[in-house]
């Protein structure tokens, strides 16, 4: 049983859904050094998130970013925490729904993607900074 | 430590929230192959999804489906990716939503779910066709 | 490689989005007896979640609160799962979307979080009693 962790800081982004998929590859290099196991890839971060979703057509990304503006919006006059920006408080919740971390099963020394999954950094801030993220591996 | 790893193909099932908990138990045996440790299982796919919740009263499952249906609407004409049909987008994005694993601890040879918990097969698209999942189970 | 399973009764708490990072290192130690692996957390429930977040400016946890209360509303009359009380369904379509677990990689024997990450739990209804977890530890 073999235990491989690597971080990972990705370069800014803009607001909006990118395809991480190949960042993540090239991290971890073909074979993986399991053959079998589990890889978790996760974010350090409250206001980006991760997901797995269509990797093919980037208007499916595009979409992403349409409907969480309309359904976690800015500037509800109830929120509180409003202090860092009106895009601070709907990111922490975009983030909350999607989830900080993916967790893909690894088999034959690869990522068991399915044919259209890909690895979105979701990325909820104006103005994020660079983002840390940190892979396990555990398998054999 | 162990590690099995199993598929399954879900025979196609109708758009909506569906209980797969005997399915998963009758494809890992009982007891388990591990004692204590963690069960993964996956779905391959971006437009349906994995979650867990309320396995008893089947109207739980049915107001999933209406609910998601209100909050994910199709037809937003803001939507770019609508050329495979009204159900795609919003099926992305509810597959995002609820994610592509659930993760369940393993503990005394048996999947350590609550009384109430039962694993669900989230069924976004009209005709989603035989689904694939892949179940990893790591322990001892 | 270790697998350490521990678990742990939560005291009721109100709903809403309450901090239990404290409670979680209490009961692993410091440092953990692992030093690289993954932690999961699993909540035995179906109508309370887990999650991960901002856990320093406490009116964030307020906020949570605030837009789950708008997004998923109580007493929808397409709702056919309601004789349990107008927070039921509610709080099993919060659940869902926040989930039932968390994993959190585990390096140098400390939770790998972000600086301003936290573990929530999320409790969705008026009255839900105490809450068993179950935190999973896998490593080396």
């Amino acid at each position: 049983m073999k235990i491989i962790q690597k971080s990972l800081t990705l370069r800014a982004r803009s607001r909006g859904f990118h395809s991480i998929t190949d960042d993540i590859r090239r991290l971890l290099g073909n074979p993986l050094p399991i053959e079998v196991g589990i890889c978790q890839i996760f974010i350090q971060h409250t206001s980006a998130s991760l997901a797995l979703n269509e990797d093919a057509d980037p208007t499916v990304r595009i979409d992403f970013e349409t409907y969480f503006n309309k359904y976690v919006p800015e500037n509800d006059p109830d929120y509180r925490h409003d202090y860092e920006g009106s895009d601070d408080m709907p990111a922490h919740l975009k983030a909350a729904i999607l989830g900080a971390s993916v967790m893909i099963p690894v088999k034959d020394g690869a990522l068991a993607l399915g044919t259209w999954q890909g690895i979105y950094l979701c990325e909820h801030r104006n103005y994020g900074g660079n983002r840390n993220i940190l892979v396990t591996l555990m398998g054999q």
